[in-house]
């Protein structure tokens, strides 16, 4: 699939068929992940595949009953979570560099989890971004290390159901020129 | 060009010819960037583009000299600097909602800048994502307003010279299954 259909077809999923994953095509989406940049090439993601059904049920017991996600994360074959150790991106000799301190992990995370996400779109699999969720419970079913932080998790299946197309501001809401709130 | 090409052959890139890019790409990158999903699609992400080359130079100047990406920023046509509005990302009626406060801004603008990233690779286009930068200093450049933060920039043109292609992780260094630390 073309990258720019991939980037604007690509919906959230909330509802999945509980047919296995193709194992080809998982181990492509993690490829994906993979080769997303990162800062200085710290390659700080992680990601945990859980396809046992016990612990799926216990990461989705991670989110609010009412997140319509919640349900996602129950019903499709695979969950994965991204992870991150910790003091990698955004610092240089141990030392954080920048304003941000150790956040440069959410961004890292996040150009790993984009890569999968379209990667999986363009294979015919469902995901969605879920940051609302108790990290530290997430963090504790998977046994995480004190070093690495739970960010992100998504369900991972063959979406059913409508999806949702949520609107999208103007462009001229979001890009300025030259100067912020500057238009073209 | 096809999803995973583009995921797996896109370079960061630090050399630039100084031709200018072609308007209708340029638009197409911007596009990619708008259609990346958000927090409850509360869409923080901003973008300032900038082609004055004193500003962009004023940018270049944000960098460390021997970063390799200052002169890239000075030599590429355009640049274009991602910032966020702070308290949307992660927030729920006005209160930050998860142990990452509003560091989901980081992630939300990772997004739509891999989506730009790879919709410019797949244009002939070049980028490359820079954290490392005064940020405070970008900011007073570009006009941001105080509930603006500035995230990262990357320099857009056409790439000249060779591309670095750093080498990644094994995907069993990445990747776990069931468990944190645990190989297929």
């Amino acid at each position: 699939m073309d990258v720019m259909t991939a980037i604007k077809e690509r919906r959230s999923c909330r509802q999945y068929k509980s047919d296995p994953v193709n194992e080809d095509d998982l181990n492509m989406i993690l490829e994906a992940a993979r080769w997303a940049p990162s800062w200085a090439n710290t390659q700080c993601c992680r990601l945990v595949v859980v396809r046992n059904k016990e612990a799926t049920l216990q990461l989705a017991g991670c989110l609010a009953a009412n997140n319509p996600a919640t349900a996602a994360l129950s019903e499709a074959p695979v969950v994965i979570v991204a992870c991150a150790e910790k003091q990698k991106a955004g610092y240089k000799k141990g030392e954080a560099v920048t304003d941000k301190g150790d956040y440069w992990y959410m961004y890292d995370t996040a150009l790993a989890m984009q890569n999968l996400t379209l990667a999986a779109w363009a294979l015919g699999l469902g995901t969605v971004h879920i940051g609302l969720f108790d990290a530290a419970k997430a963090a504790s079913i998977l046994g995480l290390p004190p070093e690495v932080v739970c960010v992100a998790m998504t369900p991972v299946g063959y979406p059913t159901g409508e999806f949702r197309n949520p609107e999208r501001k103007d462009l001229s809401q979001v890009v300025f020129w030259e100067k912020y709130g500057q238009r073209a």
